[in-house]
This record gives C-alpha cells, structure tokens and sequence, in this order.
C-alpha cells in the first residue's frame, strides 16, 4: 500500500531508522515488511553472500547487475505481494543505492539511463518516499569503524568512492524533490525519527489511511 | 584477435561444433581460448550454480540480469584480455542466447533495448561471427533425451518454448546477416564442421592470419 526506502552511504545511520518507523508502525498496529538490499529472497541471500565477500573478484557492470537482478526477484516475490495486500513495505536500501553505487561511485553506468533500466528491473514499481539520511564521508567512516565489524567488500571503499556515492545521491534528491526527503544525519537518532514518522503520518493521512490499524508485521 | 560464438537452442548440436572447430584450430596451432555461458570464472560458475538448480525460484527479469552479469565478468576477466593477445576465442553461447532465451522465450524485454544492453555489458564486444545451429524443436527434444542426463532448470521447459526462442534466433540472423552464420543442423556434424572451418579460414585470411599459427589453448 505504501513503498518506504532508506538511503545514504554506509554509516549514515539509515538502517537504525528502518528499525525505528518500522517499530513505530506496529506499535500502531500497522502491517509493515522490512526488507534489506541485497536480500530478502532465497535467490537474493545467494547474491548478496556473492556480492559481499571479501577479496571476491566482481566486475563493476557484473555488480551492478547482480544487485539487480537480487531487486528483480525482491520486487516479483515479496514486495508487489505485500503492496497489493495493503501492507506498508519499508526497504532499507532500494534502486537509489545502484545509481549512486554502482553509476557513480564505480562509474558504470549514467543517471538516465538507469531510471529507465530501474523501471524494467522492478516493472514500474517506484517508492511513494525515499528518506535520504546525508552524513558527511568521514562521519559515516568514524560510525562504521566503531560498528567493529570488519569491512565486507563493498564497505572496503575509501572516502573518494563515498563521496562520489554522496555527490550522486545529492543529485538524485535534486532531480525527484516529489519522491525523495533529505535528512541531515548528524542529528541525533530521535530527532531524525521524529522527522521521519510526521512524514509517514502525511503521507498515510493523504492515502485515507490515519493511523492505528490491526495488522501484524514480520521481516 | 576473432571473436566466434555458437548460438542454438538446446539439442542443436552447437556445442558439439564448437568442440570440433576448438580441435581443428589447435591441430592448425592457433592460440584458442573455449568458454561457454553462463561460467568460465569464478564469479560466473556460482551465478551458474544458482541458473540451472532445478525447481529453484527465478523471476525472469532476474535471469536475464544473472546471465548477464556472469557474461560481463567473462568478457572482462577472459574474453577481452584473451583477445587482446591475439588469441581466439570460442563461446559456446553469448548474448544472442539472453536475446533469443530471456527476451523471447521468457518475454522479459524486447530486441532493440537488448541490443543497446548487451553492449552496455560487454563493453562494447560484438562476435566476429556467429554461427548459428538451426533446428526444428522436436529433433533437438529427441537429442537432449539421448542425452541421458536429466533437465536442468532451464532444460525444463517445453516446446512452446524453444519454438519461440528459435524464432528469435531467426529474426537475429535476419538483422544481422553479416555476422550471424546460418548452419542447418539436421545435417550430419561432419558435414557442419566443414561449413564452419570454411567460414573460420575464410575470417583468418581476411585478417592477413592465414592457417598454422605456434599457439596453445586452454579452455
């Protein structure tokens, strides 16, 4: 009923705010689907574990079309099903992460040639809301070293690629000002949430639908 | 330095030519490089594990993007460096096969977008030639039943099918006869092979490399 993405480079603290409208919307009593990117199918965790191996040799085009066709078959057997059974789907991460990825930060592919390649990929699917957390590179570095984890293939990238990726995400944000809102992410985590829920409660007012409704949610 | 791809549906017999042509080549001491699609690198033998498992759930869309990313590793890892030091290289299958199978066979997407696509792919590669091993889909129904070995995911599928992706096979020699060599495969595999180490000799003497090089191959 309702197709939510989270965007931003790694370690912009986009994944906390999935969890937390999420969390936010079945208090509500909303039906919600969480779905990360690359993922969420049998087919798209045999991509993903492909796409995120250390020291595995991909090609930026192969990359691209990996995480794609992971998006195809998201789309076709999760997404659509849940969209059309009135459910909010929030994805954390969406076609937005290959323009700015892959198209700029890897150099593969253009802006518009990628629109019209995303529209085939999810056949028309685009998200009613796009929530584009921006940090600057070397904040988001400093998030995703105290993470602790260690760098999995794509995050291994240095500051020049993220600030492509960021530069990349600006420019998509200027070109669909409709579709994508920006946050600052330097804020703290709640009051990025707060700007996030009275969004959602907007945009679910303007579809007839206020809040509090009986459903259940799972991932 | 020559670029050739064997195109047909499954039960042609292409692969058995190319075979044939690989061993005249080396017997000749040309350099050759073999592949076949989807595979031929690392990254390109996984996406062909997940292709073929049988009763695994693969949206359309998603097949032609996987196919597609393991042909834009090859091209990249082996096809092109391969080239690029004189070798020749053989594919059994190459894009024409996305265009004929995923395109027309699965209905995924049209000829025109896919040709833009495919050189989006590969860089910019085209095939030399292309020798292409028609044959009606009851012959090579009875050949792949010969075969013995049980179908795979993409093996699975019925006449119907391979009727409509020989169609598409026969409007891409139309548009392209300069490249695509139409072989009529109800002939005995003797008789092909002399029709397409005519047309290989042909290709080499036109490029100034006539027959007996000093090379080795691999596959």
């Amino acid at each position: 009923m309702l197709l939510l993405t989270f965007e931003g480079i790694d370690g912009s603290g986009k994944s906390t705010q999935a969890r937390r409208l999420r969390q936010f919307l079945e208090e509500e009593g909303h039906d919600t689907l969480v779905v990360r990117e690359p993922g969420g199918t049998e087919l798209s965790e045999r991509v993903r574990s492909l796409l995120l191996e250390p020291d595995f040799n991909v090609h930026p085009m192969a990359e691209l079309l990996l995480f794609s066709a992971a998006r195809a078959q998201l789309v076709a057997e999760r997404i659509r099903p849940a969209l059309e059974a009135g459910r909010i789907v929030i994805c954390d991460r969406f076609y937005d992460s290959t323009t700015a990825y892959q198209g700029a930060g890897r150099g593969v592919a253009d802006p518009a040639w990628l629109q019209d390649f995303h529209q085939r990929v999810t056949e028309g699917l685009t998200p009613d809301r796009t929530y584009l957390v921006e940090v600057d590179a070397a904040t988001a570095r400093a998030r995703r070293s105290e993470d602790g984890a260690p760098n999995d293939r794509m995050e291994a990238a240095g500051d020049d690629f993220y600030e492509r990726v960021a530069d990349a995400y600006d420019a998509l944000a200027t070109s669909a000002p409709e579709r994508i809102v920006r946050l600052d992410g330097h804020q703290p985590i709640e009051v990025l949430h707060e700007q996030v829920k009275a969004d959602v409660v907007s945009q679910l007012a303007d579809r007839g639908t206020p809040l509090s409704g009986t459903g259940s949610s799972d991932t």
